[in-house]
């Protein structure tokens, strides 16, 4: 993998080449992944970042397609982040919503990029927040994460996000799927798309309801109920106007400071966490088919498997270290 | 947390409060809990594990409800664990599916469970599987897993299934929807639940035309695609001949094995990056407020951090074990 420094400080959305190029990097998750990570950090923290997120089929590809062309008309830089927790066979290819999205992606102010579990190692939305980084440091104004489903993942980007909009379709029952799926405690505002169908103002007021039962923590901030249709362009200035209402909210917000340094923590554990996974299991032989297969058979227990694992490398690392001083 | 030897002897369904106890323990992840996992394992491998999955409002807890009467009354015994990706606020408390499962959780041959996120540390798939160990060494005959959503847990929990159930409903876009989310590749067997709406067959025939797009990897299992009315009991026969049909299949299947041994490994790894998790982080104050702050200003990256934190751990090892001896 060929790395120069320069590139780095080249970064910007001008040259889309070699942000494609670096971000494919990071994407790998490899040790240059990791020195460039460390290199942009202190280009970041500019960026504002949204997360659009919903039930399939709520139409969040078409909320984060308005928003972006709105933003593009106040003269701002939009990076999309589209997450699929989807399929090594098709890697997302067959998506409708990325035809769509490519409408804007031919746009100099946008840049998309979609990202899939490629592997297990490495959750999805760690890469995606890593990959935020980058498009932070290369000046974006506006990073969206657009994530499918309702699943971990979308919890954690949540939490990355300075704002979180959960989108939803005048459906019976979808708020309450909406709160099944966590997708309520998550939500700086709601949306209900398709505000065009008759059943658009009883599922606002089942909503307001569904709202009033939660309990909302310590913060102040209660999420507002927005009715778009975003296929039309109907309520979308509205949308961004709330957006920008929250984005106020959360400068002064105590709590919000609180929930981010928590956050932040979770995301340094993670990080400890992958980097000894990846100094014991680099060695792909580490574990042997004889060994997982006692597992499968349930004649090893995972849990004693592991601990012999986590022996064996402090170790060799003992081994390798006969000194009593501090590794630099 | 108390914790006594002689209990494991005695897990069985029979003993719903004793099992339930030993639950809440493994749910918690601590110390005792890893204990309880190592002792019981010997004891798996006799349950069959099925998931169902798919997106929000297609019937799973009602399918879920209709295979489980189908089992009892061939004499078997159930479990169904419930995977909520939910909130700390509601605890789930007010779904709509609980209640209703409710309703053969009173008998004596089941044992539901729900799970939710309760924090971040150590992940929800982990904790179901980990549960589900638990269930198999109290000598249930099937497991079932029930998922919310279409995230990484699922995912996760589709690779530990021995059958994956993926339902969906005959609403037009819902196939596209699924290979979004991934559901396409776990898909053992696909159900087109509320088979009795107009859009039935059509849904089928897209179901039909998406998974001859698919690329089948080495298997020779084709998932089939089975209609049901859950709600009233249409079809449910059938399904759960097709589970069967599926369990023959796999069981002399050289891929199917390749691919448990893969996601073995990947248990293993978890649980490896868990213990480290647990040993660094043990000390709630190990990253100070002001260090986190500075990670979120953009003057410390969460990598160099994160280095820094791994670099004290093996440190402190050293410094703790001053032989070159193997540690027992």
């Amino acid at each position: 993998m060929i790395f120069d420094s320069d590139l780095l400080s080249n970064l910007s959305i001008k040259k889309k080449r070699l942000l494609a190029r670096v971000i494919s990097i990071v994407e790998s998750g490899n040790e240059t992944s990791i020195e460039i990570l460390k290199k942009l950090y202190n280009k970041t923290g500019k960026a504002f970042r949204i997360g659009i997120t919903g039930p399939p089929g709520a139409g969040k590809s078409t909320i984060t397609n308005q928003i972006t062309k709105h933003f593009l008309s106040l003269g701002k830089t939009v990076a999309i982040i589209a997450v699929d927790p989807t399929s090594p066979f098709s890697g997302g290819a067959l998506l409708g919503d990325r035809v769509r999205m490519n409408d804007i992606g031919m746009l100099d102010n946008v840049y998309i990029r979609s990202i899939a579990t490629r592997g297990s190692l490495g959750g999805l939305s760690q890469k995606a927040i890593d990959i935020a980084d980058v498009l932070d440091a290369a000046e974006f104004d506006y990073i969206i994460f657009e994530t499918v489903g309702v699943g971990q993942s979308e919890l954690d980007i949540a939490k990355i996000a300075h704002t979180t909009i959960v989108t939803l379709v005048p459906e019976s029952g979808d708020a309450i799927q909406a709160m099944k799926a966590g997708l309520m405690e998550i939500a700086d505002l709601f949306v209900i798309n398709k505000c065009d169908r008759p059943e658009s103002s009883k599922a606002v007021s089942s909503l307001q309801s569904s709202l009033h039962l939660r309990y909302f923590s310590n913060l102040d901030w209660q999420p507002p109920i927005l009715k778009t249709s975003a296929i039309s362009n109907i309520g979308i200035a509205e949308l961004v106007k709330s957006i920008e209402d929250h984005r106020k909210f959360c400068a002064n917000n105590e709590s919000y400071l609180k929930s981010r340094i928590e956050y932040t923590k979770e995301r340094i554990i993670t990080i400890v966490s992958e980097l000894v996974k990846k100094e014991i299991f680099t060695d792909s032989l580490a574990i042997s088919n004889y060994t997982l297969e006692e597992v499968i058979n349930g004649n090893l227990s995972p849990y004693i498997l592991a601990e012999q694992i986590l022996k064996n490398y402090k170790y060799n690392f003992i081994n390798n270290n006969n000194s009593n001083n501090p590794i630099n």
